[in-house]
């Protein structure tokens, strides 16, 4: 059901309303709906990336068949390539890339923050190099806003200063940017068919988080979302702010936490009130070879899949799983063959989407408490080394 | 009806059966119907390659969504990785690769020759090394026919040697070669459910394709194909060779044109007598951004198609066409996206298909002379500098 009404695109609910469905009894966790210019939104959502306008190796087509709500954008890239002004020529960035349902676009400030000795920050704005061409840039609160109009977002993010989580005097400076940058952008902003989220920073710090999420509600903001987690701190310190800051935030708006998408993220964040969550790890995993199920993670580089017949996952009902063997996937990454990322993706990103709609399920029936821990029972999760590796090239592609 | 025919896989007519239809007043044009254990082929038929068990970055449903009759695999390749036992072990080539319909494997020999200075050649086979690992290995007449029998394609060829096409000396002793070979392969070939294609070599001599196609009929082959054209000799010798050798090639049984595939070369092809075409060059010409169209190639790098809302090609009917402007495919080439790659994909294997439907319906109502004079009146074949570019990578990948 929750389905259906998602495509219900023609609903003459306000733009913006989040509907509360069900509240969980023995969490923060809770469904919801979020309804937007291009449809509703069932919460809590996982988002599959799309950086460069296209959620790498997938059609339009199959991300409907694997029936994802929302996906997300990056500003920062297509801001660089092919540029806001040639999307808008070409109708907006739904009409360019062919996406007819929801769409999120970041601001650009986490990539921005990301080109270390490549950017200067001041008060009103960052300065920064192409990582294409090394031109010069400038992003300002007004223009980071204006490129999301014109891209035409369902849900546009506000220009924030990203800091290293643990610094705390860098986290107090930034902070009053993010702050400062969040009321321009809130000013700037114009189009009644787009959202435009606040981002609450702070690091690890509890003080810093808490004045954040006060002077963000304070601005009224349609949508909140935790900025500069899941960025290489420990998941207990990611837990713990999340524990302090997400009743801080209101209560009859959607929380999105930004960058976290593993499956053990998406249960911890659902039970500490997260409404939609977005990450390239399962897409990014999927072109590695490595495969989610759910007992963990599945190499499919390792030797023992050669003659193995079995598809990724007993049961899944994917494309990739309905229709080939593990051997022959494999056969396709050794063999560095694109259809090898192709069906590898398909089969993470519907692994992540049905996670998010037993999740929905779970909560609807009043069990969310115990699928998370079935489902962390059983699911091996990957140790922090490989979370390291992986972290480094978090959000960049 | 002819596409309705072909999907009947479930008919009795014995394997190998060829069926000629129509056969053109004013050329050796003809249309007919190949009968094999996945169904039926009509002809004249291009086969996208699947050098690897997969035509790069498409999926088998695509494939079928184009309406693919049949599609070649590279014996060489999927011997070395993941190897002829691994793919019997899974329950042949057609179950590995999740493709149902007709399967052409070529016999290898053409990749061994082209590893000059890695292959040693004597009258019982050929030893070389791998181009993945450098191992050494050897195929045998009798070898490449069991591979090809455990690959359980339904057209297989014989081992032939490809020689330098104007090297006269070298051509005399690899045809007598290619002959003893050729005999010795249907010797050994066991299944009743495969067709074992002869290959009429001897370059660019017309004694000694006469030859050729005179000794290789004598054995009685199911088909025949002509080898060691499309290797780099200019399209003028091409033409006088088939000129010369398919009027000597068994009327009721299907003519193969091995390695050419371009618009033209099919239009050619086909006034000449030719019933099955194969090349890589669709598919990586749209790797490289050149898409096919009525007009000739179109390159999506060039700038003129920044803002360019219009489909690749007016009016075609293709997946990428229906949905996606110029400026996004552009977008995606520029961007090094792999949906990119996939879409250019659909577009190119869409246009070559298409082709060869009208090629069909015009010999089928009598006009396809006047189809031919049309359409190349209308496109604009690629300089000779831009073949001779493609030709360095022929049929490698």
């Amino acid at each position: 059901m929750l389905q259906q009404l998602a495509r219900n695109a023609g609903s003459q609910t306000p733009v913006g309303t989040f509907d509360v469905l069900v509240q969980d009894d023995e969490s923060l966790g809770r469904t919801g709906m979020l309804h937007t210019a291009h449809g509703v939104v069932p919460t809590p959502v996982f988002c599959p990336v799309g950086t460069q306008a296209t959620v790498k190796t997938l059609s339009p087509d199959e991300l409907v068949a694997l029936d994802a709500p929302m996906i997300l954008a990056n500003t920062y890239h297509l801001y660089l390539r092919p540029g806001a002004d040639t999307i808008g020529a070409l109708g907006g960035l739904h009409d360019f890339m062919g996406w007819e349902r929801p769409l999120l676009t970041d601001s650009g400030g986490f990539q921005v923050f990301s080109l270390k000795g490549l950017r200067r920050v001041d008060d009103n704005g960052v300065t920064f190099r192409s990582h294409i061409d090394g031109s010069e840039h400038r992003l300002t609160p007004e223009k980071v806003v204006a490129i999301q109009e014109v891209l035409g977002s369902d849900i546009a993010m506000v220009l924030d200063e990203c800091a290293e989580p643990f610094h705390h005097e860098y986290n107090v400076a930034a902070l009053r940017r993010t702050h400062l940058w969040a009321e321009r952008c809130l000013r700037a902003h114009r189009r009644r068919d787009q959202l435009l989220f606040g981002i609450i920073q702070g690091g690890v710090f509890e003080d810093l988080r808490a004045e954040s999420a006060r002077v963000l509600a304070g601005m009224g903001f349609p949508g909140y979302a935790v900025g500069g987690l899941s960025v290489g701190e420990p998941k207990s310190d990611m837990h713990r702010i999340l524990d302090h800051v997400v009743p801080l935030m209101p209560a009859n708006k959607p929380r999105y936490l930004m960058g976290a998408g593993s499956p053990e993220d998406m249960l911890e964040g659902v039970a500490r009130g997260i409404d939609i969550f977005d990450c390239v790890l399962p897409t990014r995993l999927a072109r590695n070879g490595a495969m989610l199920t759910p007992e963990g993670r599945l190499n499919l580089r390792n030797a023992t899949y050669r003659v193995d017949s079995r598809p990724i996952q007993e049961g899944c009902t994917c494309y990739a799983c309905r229709h080939f063997s593990r051997a022959y996937l494999r056969h396709l990454v050794m063999a560095n063959e694109i259809l090898g990322l192709r069906l590898n993706t398909i089969h993470n990103v519907h692994f992540m989407l049905d996670l998010m709609r037993r999740i929905r399920e779970a909560l609807t029936l009043g069990c969310f408490a115990a699928f998370k821990e079935e489902f962390l029972g059983r699911y091996r999760v990957a140790d922090a080394a490989a979370r390291d590796r992986n972290r480094q090239r978090w959000r960049t592609s």
